[in-house]
C-alpha cells in the first residue's frame, strides 16, 4: 500500500511542478488524466471548475495539497462504500 | 491513480472482513504487513496501539474507515513533505 500512497502523493507533486497548489488548469488536467473513470464530466471545465470550488476550503482560487486530499477522500469514500453495499449481502434487496 | 485509490480502500476492507472497523489485531496487521516500511515500530504492539489511539476519535477502540483514512491523509502530509523538501533547490543547504 505504501506504493499507492506515494502514487497520490507524486501524482500532486509532478501537477503541481514544484509550486505549493494546483491552478485551475493543472487540477483540470490532473482530474482528467487520472480521475476520469471515476468522476464524471471531468471534460467539462466548468464541471471541474464547479468541484475545485467546493474542495476549496481557503478560497485562494488554487487547489492546495490538503484540498486535494480531501477528494482523494472523498473519492475513497465512495468507493468504500460501493464496494461495502456490493459485498454485504443484508444490502441487497431480497425479493 | 484510480488504482492507487482502490487499493488504499480495498486494503481496508479485506482486513475488515465485512466488518464496519478494525479491531486491535486486525489493525496491527495492516500496519505491519502494508506500512512496515514508512512507519517505524510496527512490529511493537505497543506502538501500534498508541498509534490506534491517536487515530480513534470516537474512543471505540476500532479503526473506522474515517479515521484510517486520517493515518493515510498523514502519511501522505509526510511523504510530499519529504519529496518537496527533496526536490526543492531553496531547501538544501547550500555549502
Amino acid at each position: 500500500m505504501e506504493g499507492a500512497i506515494k502514487t497520490v502523493v507524486m501524482q500532486y507533486l509532478t501537477s503541481a511542478r514544484g509550486k505549493d497548489s494546483l491552478g485551475g488548469k493543472s487540477f483540470q488536467k490532473l482530474v482528467q488524466s487520472q480521475l476520469g473513470n471515476i468522476l464524471s464530466d471531468t471534460d467539462s471545465s466548468s464541471a471541474v471548475k464547479d468541484m475545485m470550488k467546493g474542495l476549496d476550503d481557503n478560497h485562494d482560487g488554487k487547489v492546495s495539497f490538503q484540498e486535494y486530499l480531501t477528494l482523494v477522500g472523498y473519492l475513497a469514500n465512495s468507493m468504500s462504500e460501493q464496494k461495502s453495499a456490493a459485498s454485504g449481502p443484508e444490502e441487497t434487496p431480497k425479493h
